[in-house]
């Protein structure tokens, strides 16, 4: 079987390597942040790689039961490590995030601890935190409901206090109160924080939240005690399991998201968190006089870490379908000559490139977002909470246009890698089917996007009576130049302006909120209107997100980037970026008058110069992400490029090749053959 | 747990039926296409629901070898029905359809006796159709290989004839020829036809297609037998098996996608199919004579199948979206009344609504395409070939566009369920993964649409040189007048209007494709001016693709339709149809000068409106598709609305919950919670 095209990809690969204009490795410290943070990663990613314990590329072929177990033996494997090896917060956070496997360890250090540090007072931190920081307990976070995802108000569970016990009294009225979905709670638990309707002193006290959508941060929620700590079975009045199979065949299956019923459970009146507000022994509610908003910092640290992932999760997605698109030939044989390959065509680049660039804008923009963070917590120290709407705004717009770009982006490379795509060994079936939830949890895309609209709306009529907006949305205090002025440019060169760029951002952006909010105030009634003229809504609130991105982008390029050819290569992404969202959303830049559609076509031709400069530089691009083949899991996307033949080697491991003759045969198709099938049972 | 809830599924189903404005059953009819083919789908349908060995809601559950031996016996129970029952070909494939589960009958059936029909002689088809009619052999189409899918020109199998033994000697000379992806291939098959490099006289004649892209119709095919008739094993120098798991937990995984190598097996000279061509005893390779257009009927009959399928898998998705976001509430409490259905909310609207439209538009191309089929055979018939390049353009891009937004429609209706959605109990992410592969399968989709702008290309060049276009493309005759007169409506009522849709349609493709055509005019290299330009003429042959489904929806509209307010509701979809993609596609009609961003914004407002008259129907509008529960196989689509229940029903059946206590709780999980991990081996 030895023949040139089993070399092939490895050769190519070298080839496509030598081609680079700059300096990977100072690309590679640019991609993680700071050296510091390289460093962790480097040891952390190495240790998981050369564990066997880790393998998880036959993950596709487990049964749910043996997927399931298995997830459980890496978690203990896991822990063991971090105990051994003394491990820091950063490391063991950086070990499990290479690991790669959603587990009930995800829910405990994610959602469980992090609650209890945002809602307890520091006595109950002082009782719980220590248990669930040696895994003594294993906490989970049970907040969505059979019938409540969204609409964390409508939540039925209740908590019923029982001043004549002291406890709290959890329970499910309904099926739909059933507690659904979350993740650790269906097997492993033995904890979880929940939130319920408070009822006491005669009163229903409902769910509060932040915002009509989250409860994170929350007042309201307890802590429950599901399992025994002595043989792990439910306590009594729990009825708890697993809600059964999801998305892909790896993906979330490792994950035991349950399902929970209370039976007239008590607790104790100190399982209430009660940093916000708190039940007295008499069953009197009241607030702590903590101001709400403190629960802000925990809000923008989720969605950081959501865009920081998006843009990593993309990142794998666009090394497997780059490195494979170099590799891969089709078509256009010159005699003699081996076929093209597939990254030279010109749609493979403006479907590709693009989604290069996104990774990268996702990740300053995610950076930006970790500096937003620390700037809200120093505010919200010194209560000054003026900045938090905004806030709110920016990072619920961002969570939602990373994760669903990155969700498409990624289904959008299997397919750019063809047939070969479909197959669990590319890689990109699993990460779609464990990536795509991100759409959906911490707040829906689109309702999200309303968030942004109604902020908009919002500013704009403070603008109106004089109020000066700031941060993401300071640019509409300029609204009026922006509405009038259109772009002047008249050459294709002109377009690599950051400034030209920004301004265009910034005009669509001010222009579909401003006759957005024209709309809405013709109308009789705002709340209907606002349901009337959704769709234009969430097409400002996008035009507004995108904005940001850009701009984070530009600033990143203003700032010091060394290494040879770094900046250079960076500047043309960002461009790429940019003049792919011009392109993809022509129809807003012209029906506002902005942009002519001369100017589009300007746009495109950059795009197109755009890309030439990308193509010698494609590989090295997604080679500075720096996976290991571990983590990518991907056939299509080794490193050394030598796909064939380990697609070859791999369809040897399929266990319905462990017998030449299939196992149905006698039953099921030799009866067929031999039409003999009036005899057999079947 | 009894409560209102429980029931409140059931009660707005019945009460959203009632709502209804037409004949549901008279709309059953025309989903149907006539009443013959109604009564045979229904008889089948209820058939497969009935019958406990056609259950599949568990298939998520199963591991692949359980999957796969499941799936032999569905197909070895359909074949005693179909024999026991006497069943006609029209009902034995309707009953392969309800079963809805991809085996290796697809294939046997769908590929490996067309290609005999096909391609052999008259001799030949007498030879191996018997058999194959009654299943003493199972075959499968090996054309794609490791290295080759859409480049079947690029294939590398060779049948070198040995005119000493009267033989062709199949070989798989280098690893990337190594047959890949085949279905039925794997596991079950007993023969195959394949494609390989003829070789004979001295000479490679390579492998020979209709064009560059698609074997089928085709020359250059060789029966070979791959497995024994008496036990099964692999013939002398086969190498066969199965290729492993694809894309969710379900989904083609019952099908045993296969890999094959020839190790110079020999095979009889009769085994080419030589209706085409041949080679002589001497091993000449002589041309039959027969047109090579022949092969065409094929291609638009497996197109037409395709698009026909379209329609189909996306009428279950929207079923399943529709009913489900009927039943669900969420936000919008009115004190003491329940929540708002998500039905009722404008962007579940605007998203959902126009999946349903395109459901219908779909359909009604499917049945234009069969007459279209019907026409191109009696043309074949008659030695007319004249319409050809029409055909295949108009088919290529009908494929291409149906399969792509099914394939996203399906995502879309998942993603409007919510988080259930993401459960495989929903039916959706199984529905997904099955689907998808039609976007890669019978070409590529970006591919083909590239094959609709060449044609689009020529057909312009020619009305330059005076020569009238015809059917689909016949509207390219009027460039003219397209290119230079703008739409005139002045008021959104004008825009419920056919002849002003239609000419919308008309001017905006006409008019990408006459800018592509000048851009590769005025290029120095067409090929790379095509290649440069590739964005926009995937666009062209998109607007190109859009406007005949929107004309054959008209048309549709313009024939008698009977029923109590079925043709009303039908013209409401048909404008939601056509007005969606005028706001999706505003770019074009804004840039090209056909449409104000006034025109635009009433276009929009129209749509809204429209959703208005949908909402009452939407339920009933999926109720026509006339789905079984079984078919559906979604818990959030059921016919009753009885959702939450039996999603509590289902996750008990997880296997996971077989033992209260999880399986890995001694091994991996007390360790963790009593400190133990030290001494624990994992």
């Amino acid at each position: 079987m030895a023949d040139m095209t089993e070399t092939m990809g490895p050769s190519t690969l070298r080839e496509e390597r030598s081609k680079t204009q700059f300096d990977v490795e100072a690309m590679k410290l640019v991609w993680a942040g700071s050296a510091a943070h390289k460093k962790v990663a480097d040891k952390m990613k190495v240790l998981v790689a050369n564990d066997p314990v880790f393998e998880k590329s036959s993950r596709p072929r487990l049964d749910r039961k043996s997927l399931y177990k298995n997830s459980l033996r890496k978690a203990a494997h896991a822990w063991k490590l971090i105990q051994d090896n003394h491990l820091t917060e950063e490391e063991a956070s950086s070990l499990r995030h290479y690991i790669d496997e959603p587990s009930y360890n995800d829910l405990h250090w994610g959602m469980f601890i992090p609650a209890i540090k945002g809602q307890a007072t520091e006595e109950q931190q002082k009782k719980w935190l220590p248990q669930a920081y040696k895994m003594s307990i294993i906490g989970c976070y049970a907040q969505t409901e059979l019938g409540h995802g969204s609409n964390v108000q409508g939540l039925e569970t209740q908590a019923v206090f029982d001043p004549s016990t002291d406890e709290f009294v959890l329970n499910s009225p309904t099926l739909t109160s059933t507690k659904w979905w979350p993740g650790g709670l269906g097997k492993a638990s033995t904890h979880c924080v929940t939130y319920a309707r408070l009822i006491t002193d005669g009163k229903d006290y409902g769910i509060h939240g932040l915002s009509s959508l989250f409860v994170s941060p929350f007042e309201l929620a307890f802590i429950a005690p599901i399992r025994s700590l002595d043989d792990h079975s439910p306590l009594p009045g729990i009825t708890v399991g697993d809600i059964g199979v999801k998305f892909g065949n790896g993906g979330y299956n490792t994950m035991d998201n349950g399902f929970l019923r209370f039976d007239h459970v008590r607790i104790p009146r100190d399982n209430m968190l009660m940093k916000l507000a708190s039940v007295t022994r008499e069953g009197k509610y009241v607030k702590s006089g903590q101001p709400k908003q403190i629960g802000y910092g925990a809000m923008v640290y989720v969605r950081t870490t959501i865009v920081v992932d998006a843009s990593n999760m993309l990142s794998r997605a666009v090394t497997i379908a780059t490195r494979y698109s170099a590799v891969r030939r089709q078509f256009g044989t010159e005699k003699g000559k081996p076929e093209t390959q597939v990254i030279e065509y010109a749609t493979q680049q403006s479907r590709l490139f693009p989604l290069i660039a996104s990774t990268y804008a996702f990740r300053f923009v995610g950076e930006w977002m970790n500096s937003l963070y620390a700037d809200v917590l120093a505010r919200i120290e010194a209560n000054d909470f003026s900045t938090l709407p905004e806030v709110h705004a920016c990072t619920s717009g961002l969570k939602s246009i990373t994760t669903s770009i990155t969700a498409d982006g990624i289904e959008e490379c299997r397919k750019l890698c063809g047939g070969h795509g479909y197959a669990c060994n590319s890689g990109l079936p699993e990460l779609y089917a464990a990536y795509v939830p991100a759409c959906t949890y911490e707040g829906d895309n689109t309702i999200l996007l309303f968030q942004v609209a109604r902020f908009l709306m919002k500013a704009l009529s403070q603008v109106g009576s004089g109020k000066k907006p700031t941060g993401t949305a300071a640019y509409l205090g300029n609204i009026q130049k922006l509405a009038t002025e259109n772009c002047k440019i008249t050459q294709g060169r002109e377009w690599l302006s950051y400034d030209v760029i920004i301004e265009a951002f910034q005009a669509r952006a001010a222009r579909l909120a401003g006759a957005c909010a024209l709309k809405l105030s013709k109308a009789p009634n705002a709340e209907a209107a606002f349901e009337e003229f959704a769709t234009d809504l969430a097409e400002a609130a996008r035009a507004h997100c995108q904005l940001i991105i850009v701009e984070k982008f530009v600033e990143k390029m203003r700032s010091q980037i060394p290494g040879r050819g770094v900046a250079e290569i960076l500047e043309v992404l960002c461009y790429v970026y940019a003049l792919d969202l011009v392109r993809i959303n022509a129809a807003d830049f012209l029906s506002t008058g902005y942009l002519t559609s001369k100017q589009i076509s300007l746009a495109k031709d950059q795009l197109r110069s755009c890309f030439k400069k990308i193509r010698p530089n494609a590989v090295a691009l997604v080679d500075a992400f720096d996976h290991t083949d571990h983590y990518l899991s991907s056939i299509l996307g080794r490193y050394d490029g030598d796909v064939y033949p380990n697609l070859y080697k791999d369809a040897q491991e399929e266990p319905l090749n462990d017998s030449v003759v299939t196992e149905g045969y006698a039953a099921y198709i030799r009866p067929v053959l031999k039409n003999q099938l009036r005899q057999s049972k079947l």
